[in-house]
């Protein structure tokens, strides 16, 4: 988008071949969208600042200096960047991207209070550390649309990946046949004894018995007996194949309590289909950064004074200070509570008020598929009751020779226990853990490992935060105090997602350019 | 694999490097699993022919003519080639693959007394015509990592697609969500009056009751409100978001009747994930003819006649014949039965026993993805009640400029009637059904459109076939008649699908090649 970025006034059918041609379609439907000549269902209200904006009312752009490039300060210097601000990023860690962090061979991952790891993967293999998935109603997908970052489905749901819970393995297919077939014929037994005559009229009776026939896959009396849905110990092919064994009893089934396995993509955030950019999520940091240029982010810049005045604002850092228009802070809010500032204690109190979540994830690499070769499993993620939480399964380069699993991917006490391990010790407890559902596979043909506490690295300090409520607080800080501005995915309801960070920027942008636009 | 064809006895060793120069780690691997190094989960039974067979034990390979070059005989002719077997495929149409077909620009397809049709897609547009998708525990993705076929996923459930019954649209996580939601209710209900105090026991209806808050996303008092997994008018951001309007009342949710659509895919053959070859599914076809090698394939060739000998078989056509040891017959069983032969009125009777079904598909190209921008659906399915049943969005080079998406996939009657129409009525149908669901969009922007009815197409004459029973029909056809073996997905319990053609085969091969291996 560079050649937006000079502030002339072009027309609009000559910016649409421009970045036509820069872009690709994508760049130029989104630029479509922009000037009003595609829709956008997404976020209607958003239009981006554009050069236009100044020439045609004859204002000059502003100074604007972004604290922290992750995706929120990326995507905010990214947007006033395409009508000419002058954008600076400044990023306390040696690389921006914040959260969205994918590592790859060569990578050194270094960890408060820690050793360091090497990553030690094979060439090509890599491992989204951060977030590792995008629902389709994101706006993440509009800006890889936009940047021409490609994707690919990730397998969030896999009828063929397991369900571990107290104690027992079965497939996600099994238990999920087992639950709705017993829910259908119990539902139909209490229908058809008359136990919900005063709340169904006949029509409705009947209507409800054909769905749970069919939910269930009951037999001719309503009873449940086991269905194909539960899978094969021998598929069928020339024969009817040998079906899994069971189902067991209604208590049973019960019993093993597979209720927050089987539903976990039921939420608007996690259901399928979901996508990933193709060779690692930093594909969105690297193209973003690309388009915001790399002279204006700043690495190793660690803020240690933010002065807001009547005519711009002050950062400073040991060894050096910047003056700007107007100051956009991404950095997370507990972090940002210890910098000091003019901008009043209750800012102070409402940054303190977002409690930082604990969250970690392993990579686990083999030199073999054997989930894919022996247990057909092809993505998606395994959920257990144990402290790992979840198995991911990748869901790319399939059939590859090599392939890392997320070994484990939880939060709150569960992250703090593995994160308080050497890593060597996160690997040894995370293998442990898999081999009560994957057997001694397992712990074989295991080549390297890579783990991350995000509680654990420095400038983050968390995977994410928590609101003890969407109070007056985070109102607060959705307004500019004075000329700073506050962003990031903890400004939203998008928590932990990167389209939080990037509604939010979008939001902080809107309100700035206005600003900028009416004053004098 | 062309190094396996010459019959020198190689070790295991030396083979090995040598597929693993030529094909890469996953057609080592699936050879490591023919000579027993490797694990084989999917089918323990099948070991290709090999080599070795012969030279130790001093007996020669045969003579094979294949009749038909769908996926049967081509993975029938590969699985004999391994082992040095002097195949020849006969296809009576122009081109192999059968019903694996993929169309793209500048293919023309005929039809029986019907026009043909020019296909004119864009560059690098394509449309699976025939099969679509894969599922993860079938041979078929064992043959895609053994030739090398890339895959990525298919996406055959969506939540943000849409459900159409009885003249109403919702998206399908709507359905889902009230469905379940006051299902849980109803059960709940049921639960909590007493009414399944003598199959439950107190603990039981705990479990049960915890279960059904979160299958339903129950409020406090087990009662069904609506709920986030509904969708949104307008995702939640910075602020929650506006809910989809509704839900309608548990009378109004069960005469809507989406319990086909919202279980679509409950079964083994369809559950999530699913897959496809990267850039049509005739990847399969191309690599196995290659494999097989274009000279062993001849392709026009209509067979008149199938003579069974004590010393061999004598194939006849239209200007030629042909004699082989061993003939393997994988044309469509009612077009099998027409061909003259000497197997005996049995063979002639069970042939004409399966009944072929009538299947349709339309592509529809056009030149903005507009699912993908404006209703943000990226791949899956939406179910429908009309006559074109499903539409299919593709799950493929999403964020490109083209898509084309299948405009009906229906079989039976609604094929039949689609079949009479012309391309041009078939393309305006469905275009008037799809606006049911999408409104006028769906009539802008279309580039191209191409159909076919596979009971039209020549030499082949119906999607699949649906067998009344399997009964001995069924297995005497599952063994030779003489030297005569028969094979194809419509000798199997997966039927419709590739994976039965190639297990089919499979079998025979193992057959045929003990029958060599044993005879004098």
């Amino acid at each position: 988008m560079g050649g937006v970025r000079d502030g002339a006034a072009l027309t609009r059918r000559g910016l649409l071949v421009g970045i036509g041609a820069a872009g690709g379609a994508g760049a130029m439907y989104a630029a479509m969208g922009a000037l009003g000549l595609a829709p956008d269902e997404q976020d209607k209200s958003f239009t981006p600042p554009r050069p236009g904006d100044f020439s045609l009312r004859g204002r000059a752009s502003a100074k604007v200096v972004i604290l922290g490039g992750g995706v929120a300060g990326l995507t905010a210097a990214y947007e006033l960047g395409k009508a000419g601000y002058d954008c600076t990023v400044l990023e306390a860690r040696s690389r921006a991207g914040g959260r969205n962090l994918t590592l790859r061979r060569g990578d050194r991952l270094t960890e408060l209070n820690g050793p360091a790891q090497d990553v030690r993967f094979g060439e090509g293999v890599y491992f989204n550390a951060g977030p590792g998935r995008i629902a389709p109603w994101m706006v993440t997908l509009d800006y890889c649309r936009e940047l021409g970052v490609p994707i690919e489905t990730f397998v969030n749901n896999n009828a063929g990946a397991y369900v571990h819970t107290n104690g027992t393995t079965v497939r996600a297919r099994t238990a999920r046949a087992d639950m709705y077939g017993y829910v259908a014929e119990l539902l139909a037994k209490a229908t058809n004894i008359g136990a919900l005559n005063r709340t169904l009229t006949k029509d409705d009776r009947e209507r409800l018995l054909e769905f749970l026939r069919r939910f269930g896959d009951l037999g001719p009396r309503y009873a449940y007996e086991g269905s194909p849905r539960r899978g094969f110990a021998r598929y069928p092919a020339l024969d009817g194949g040998v079906p899994t064994e069971g189902p067991g009893s209604l208590h049973e089934v019960l019993a093993a309590a597979t209720g927050r396995a089987i539903t976990s993509d039921f939420g608007h955030e996690q259901a399928t289909p979901m996508f990933q950019p193709v060779g690692g999520m930093d594909a969105i940091v690297t193209r973003l950064a690309a388009a915001v240029g790399a002279d204006r982010i700043r690495t190793g810049v660690r803020v240690t004074g933010i002065t807001d005045r009547a005519d711009g604002v002050e950062v400073t850092w040991n060894g050096g200070s910047l003056r700007a228009d107007y100051c956009i802070a991404t950095l997370p809010p507990h972090l940002l509570a210890k910098i000091p500032h003019n901008l009043g204690p209750q800012v102070t109190t409402a940054l303190r008020t977002p409690v930082p979540v604990s969250t970690g994830k392993i990579g686990l690499e083999y030199g073999r598929r054997w989930w894919e070769l022996d247990d057909r499993i092809y993505g998606g993620v395994t959920e257990t009751d144990l402290d790992i939480t979840h198995i991911w399964y990748p869901s790319h380069d399939y059939h590859a020779e090599r392939g890392v699993l997320v070994g484990y991917y939880n939060t709150d006490e569960h992250a703090e226990l593995y994160g308080a391990l050497t890593p060597e010790d996160r690997r040894r407890r995370a293998i442990t853990q898999g081999r009560k559902i994957h057997g001694d596979t397992y712990g074989k043909g295991l080549l390297s490992a890579v783990s991350i506490a995000w509680e654990r690295q420095e400038h983050i300090q968390g995977g994410w935060v928590r609101w003890p409520s969407f109070d007056s607080s985070f109102t607060l800080l959705q307004r500019p105090a004075g000329r700073v501005y506050f962003a990031g995915d903890w400004l939203t309801r998008l928590i932990a997602w990167q389209a939080g960070a990037m509604e939010s920027a979008r939001d902080v942008v809107t309100r700035l350019h206005q600003r900028v636009l009416q004053s004098s």
